[in-house]
């Protein structure tokens, strides 16, 4: 089956029909649909699928000859690969997506080359990488991980007041399982994800494939200005406490911020109460998304950012709490696996330079347990999150290729 | 029955438990809740009540002797008070309340002194006069006086997506009639209506009432600000067009101009999509209201924001479409009856300093129609549309005073 036909099948899962973009959120109809999809494909290959605890998949080519099951005796620790399908609000096609067909693809690749594993590999699919229904990204790896409290996951609430317990049990998944499984990560020896590149460095080096070096630290914090609610027509400009002034001072110097520090700053998200036109508002809360190439500099930006606001409220009168939601420090993927990986990739005349990224993935989460790397497919645009979102097809063909090479070498010898 | 009393029977409803601030919005249960409280209270003082076809209420003091309703034979016009129920979200106890209460009381004052009309009394309370629910504000009085399209109030659309028609319909309110009675209207002869001040100009003038002068020209304007969404992590800032940032040169524009005319600008209502922490917007959406003590100042202030914003908008490759929702040209009001006011307010040792205002008011819908003044009530603080709003009860019992002298001279004699 060609990439195109297995792109193709995945393609209207979840897709508006007025904006274009995808709206697959974790444990909705949508959701199932993609776990569907992804149960097919992996047997129309004869792959034996699971989900795990924590309702990540799992479609394991389990080696000729060995008793099925990842982690095999002897320390044949099995290779996965794979990605997510969920999307945020609006999203593109390929954020996610590409890094699972593309597994099944090179699957398929691999097959027509005459490979044969001589240990397990895996597709995974992570469940709520987005983090756009329960609002942490990368939940179903950090769950997998233990880097979320189980109790504290299933107490997530989605913006309907829908907790992550009764989503995942209205689904069909028991709720009660989710946590660490510490014997499935311990026998996984390598876990390579396969993603489209979100800005367009590729692009401009000229190349389908990179490697991934590192993801940048990055973290989201909240900032909420109360002032007092007051009449627009009456109210004297000298006696307000309008929390709307010192918050755009915020998305202001946010961005300078950012532009000083070489990092990225970013206010997608805002609420104004009450949000009456004839209003001065009571309360505004702002989500600032920072990051930057080292922790100092993300450090330097929220600094900088904060300080701003702090002044801009105290001149009006406005108060601010300031505090980070999530803050994901620096991951530098393995560098073994980093260096096998461009050793197999320049044996089969692949250029693939070395990209750091400013987004999380759940191989950020992974790398804390598994020997982790990424690869990386051009995107000519640089736009993701967004319908806009594009590999060309003969990128995304690159980066099969690529990955085949890579699970190759890792699975197959 | 005291003030206080009648005060305190409206305040229960629709208060929110949470805020202290007031939900009254037209063609609710809340909303249902007042209307029965001011048919009980007209009632209490056989007072004649009517739902007009706007859903505007009307109690009626008839002339002894003469035949019931508004409009008599001979020229003798009504005097009407009043104001309105409903509430901002998570408004005030006064703004509109005191006026229709303030009636309330002054007819009972009248009676204590003995006072009967020569002409009939009226108290009215306008329908959705905040334009909380279907975004026109005034839309009882503008019903009545002709000043908005029947067919297009009807189609006004609550934020559930509820018509005008259907709310009216449901609350047992044929929609079908509304639109302007202008045999009403012609049997007025004046309309006075008393209101909570919205700014602290008597705090500092010292005085307990003051006489409206005119009501600032004013306006709303909606400002769609379409950038390109994008990933948060990776769009170098260089490649955004993120309208967050024009939104927000909007904001301190907006302040800045006012500041620099003597005028209002606020910024109480803004919208991002797709409202992600991690995503750059694809678009903001926010609304300007802007007043002035002159149209003149009012268009300055507006074209420098506008400006302001374009330009912003321009250096970071957004569009803008910035288009008037309402504009309200200044009111001033009946010379000969402000006069009239003055003078027997002075007879009676009441001192009341001339207003200008820069709130809207039925009022001012009025004035196009009717004789119109109004009467302001000290607030100590200023605040309004706010849980914080206030005036004290020596100044609420003054307005009453000031209220019964002015409906004396004008409906007894």
């Amino acid at each position: 089956m060609s990439f195109a036909t297995l792109w193709e099948s995945l393609l209207p899962i979840g897709r508006d029909g007025l904006s274009g973009g995808y709206r697959r959120f974790s444990w909705t109809p949508e959701d199932a649909a993609c776990r569907a999809w992804f149960t097919r494909s992996a047997a129309e290959r004869d792959l034996r699928v699971l989900t795990d605890s924590n309702g990540n998949l799992w479609a394991w080519w389990d080696p000729p000859g060995l008793a099925p099951g990842p982690g095999v005796p002897g320390g044949s620790k099995a290779v996965v690969t794979g990605s997510h399908l969920d999307s945020v609000p609006d999203g593109g096609a390929f954020d996610g997506p590409l890094g699972v067909v593309s597994a099944f693809a090179a699957v398929d690749l691999l097959r027509e080359r005459g490979c044969l594993p001589v240990r397990p590999l895996g597709i995974a699919a992570f469940s709520e990488e987005e983090g756009a229904r329960f609002g942490v990204a990368c939940l179903g790896s950090r769950l997998l991980a233990g880097a979320i409290d189980p109790d504290a996951a299933r107490a997530l609430a989605d913006a309907a007041g829908v907790t992550l317990a009764e989503a995942m049990a209205a689904a069909g998944h028991d709720p009660d399982g989710i946590g660490p499984d510490d014997g499935l990560l311990a026998a996984i020896g390598a876990y390579v994800e396969l993603h489209v590149e979100q800005g367009r460095a590729l692009a401009d080096l000229g190349a389908a494939v990179a490697i991934g070096e590192q993801i940048w630290p990055h973290g989201r914090w909240r900032l909420d200005f109360t002032g007092r609610p007051d009449h627009a027509g009456t109210a004297t400009l000298a006696d307000r406490r309008d929390p709307m002034l010192p918050f755009a001072a915020a998305v202001l110097a946010a961005r300078q911020a950012a532009a000083a520090h070489g990092a990225r700053a970013t206010v997608g998200k805002v609420t104004a109460e009450p949000g009456a036109v004839n209003a001065v508002s009571a309360r505004v809360s702002a989500w600032l998304d920072a990051r930057g190439p080292d922790e100092r500099t993300l450090q330097a930006v929220v600094g900088e950012v904060l300080a701003a606001a702090r002044e801009a409220a105290a001149g009006h009168g406005v108060e601010l709490a300031a505090a980070p939601e999530s803050v994901t420090p620096a991951v530098i993927f393995d560098p073994g696996l980093r260096e096998r990986l461009a050793s197999s990739l320049e044996a089969q005349g692949i250029r693939a330079p070395l990209l750091p990224t400013g987004a999380g993935h759940d191989a950020g989460v992974l790398a804390a347990r598994v020997p982790t790397a990424m690869l990386f497919v051009r995107n000519p645009t640089g736009v993701s999150h967004s319908p806009a979102e594009h590999a060309e097809p003969a990128d995304c063909a690159a980066g099969v290729r690529a990955l085949a090479t890579v699970l190759e070498d890792l699975a197959c010898s």
